[in-house]
């Protein structure tokens, strides 16, 4: 089954009534989800998770933000957290089946929608983006550079966007993306030596020569009194969960340090753990469709 | 989410539209999904597979039965199996949140209808089985007491239905029960030595000292030049796949022979391929509702 999920960020954080108005929206949409949607009064803003089928994310994330643009006025806005507008972030993620170069497709045709139906300037980024320096959203919007500055900005050397009008609205600028699913792995050894902690967390990172899609940090836990790894999983699919496991393992050993246990937070999309299943197991012709529970919900 | 799996077999195996009108009056039940149907002309049997939340399945088996009722004259019907009615035996099976005692409320909810609604004897057997002596299906219906001796044998001795009158019509006599689901686990060694293999298939097997729910044969592949442990694990709740997996390890191992491969065949709940995750990956705390697909269905 194909599924993606879409987590639209909207500059409203305080009046619930908004968000249900937006939330509804895109609620409306056949075959849409919504898994969960959070409130930040000090933000000022509200993080939106729905997921479904490809072929109708674009139009209840197209609903969503023409509703915040009806219903958000920027100009009256204030939050801790830097905005560009109404609908301020809006990133497609594969689940199932369904590849990062399709949500790429889906985020550029949300921004031409939303550009030329409802005359948002929009800006891709992440693996949408259309040139490298919006890649990292950190590069296109942050403290310093937010929608007061854009406004100004817009159309002026760096800061003509890739779908909508040269000019801002109340509704502000959207950034519309695509980017791979986040697993949160955290494995706890049975240790308490940080500096170890350290190694082991340098070890696994890609950019210290460890794994390729793997951001690992080290940790002390206070209440179980222990070193966590803790790692963000950037592609699961190619960096998975079992090779994250065995890799603190080997590299624990050579302390002789045992793993205590793992944990995901949060979501998982369900290939990664049949992925793991399928290593330990040695059960590599297993297909997720022999799980029972897929029959059902095909 | 609660999912029950229900597998009835009709006296049909020839005339297609006859299943097809069955299968219809199973689907016309809202939430029921028809994972299956199968059509033996020798036999002259058919095996429908539908799953559905607990609270229809007796609904949906009821209406299938009644309409194979309508449909099939046990009078006129002949095949190789074994069969005691129009409706011959319908098991209900646990899959997902729902224990094996809900599904044997199932069996006698649904046999007491079947009983007292379309004057349909019902046998209850298997883990819904009122007497020891009707454990067993094939102590109840085999090919020396069918349908034709049931008719006459009926209400006699050992012969007093659970439900439903003592005098069979022409759809004959229903056995209705529950039981665990099965999963068939093979594992493939890195020997062709059978002699060995059938030596850790008498280790893994629950009446030899083994695994509790574990029955065990080996095979010679001829195709893969190796020998396979061929396993049905009869509760994998209690027996789960990675403690088979590693005992079939552990046993080849005393003769420094190691495991090629393993595969599940047909379906299997998703609760086994989890539990095996956790295990391997010291992931105790996971839950299954961290699946990301498991939020979409719910």
């Amino acid at each position: 089954m194909k599924l993606i999920e879409c987590v639209p960020n909207f500059s409203e954080g305080k009046n619930r009534s908004v968000v249900d108005s937006i939330v509804s929206e895109i609620a409306s949409v056949h075959d849409v989800k919504i898994l969960d949607v959070e409130l930040d009064a000090n933000h000022n803003r509200s993080v939106v998770s729905f997921t479904s089928p490809p072929e109708v994310a674009v139009e209840a994330a197209f609903r969503g933000i023409r509703k915040a643009a009806e219903l958000i006025d920027m100009d009256s806005h204030k939050g801790e957290h830097p905005r560009f507008g109404a609908s301020d972030v809006i990133p497609f993620i594969p689940v199932s089946d369904v590849s990062l170069k399709e949500c790429v497709e889906l985020a550029r045709e949300l921004g031409k929608r939303v550009g030329e139906e409802i005359n948002i300037p929009v800006f891709l980024y992440s693996d949408a983006a259309t040139t490298e320096s919006r890649k990292n959203l950190e590069d296109i919007r942050n403290r310093n550079f937010q929608y007061e500055q854009i406004r100004v900005e817009i159309g002026k050397g760096q800061y003509v966007p890739d779908f909508g009008p040269l000019e801002v609205s109340k509704a502000g600028v959207s950034i519309i993306g695509a980017r791979n699913f986040l697993v949160a792995y955290n494995v706890n050894l049975h240790s308490q030596n940080m500096e170890i902690g350290k190694k082991i967390a340098k070890a696994l990172r890609a950019k210290d020569g460890g794994l390729a899609f793997v951001k690992a940090l080290a940790f002390y836990l206070e209440d179980k009194k222990c070193v966590q790894i803790s790692m963000n999983l950037t592609n699961f699919k190619k960096t998975p969960i079992y090779r994250a496991y065995e890799m603190v393992k080997l590299e624990a050993s050579r302390y002789g340090i045992e793993i205590m246990e793992s944990e995901v937070i949060g979501l998982v999309p369900l290939e990664a753990i049949v992925e793991s299943s399928r290593f330990f197991l040695r059960m590599n012709g297993f297909k997720s469709n022999q799980i029972f529970e897929t029959r059902v919900w095909e």
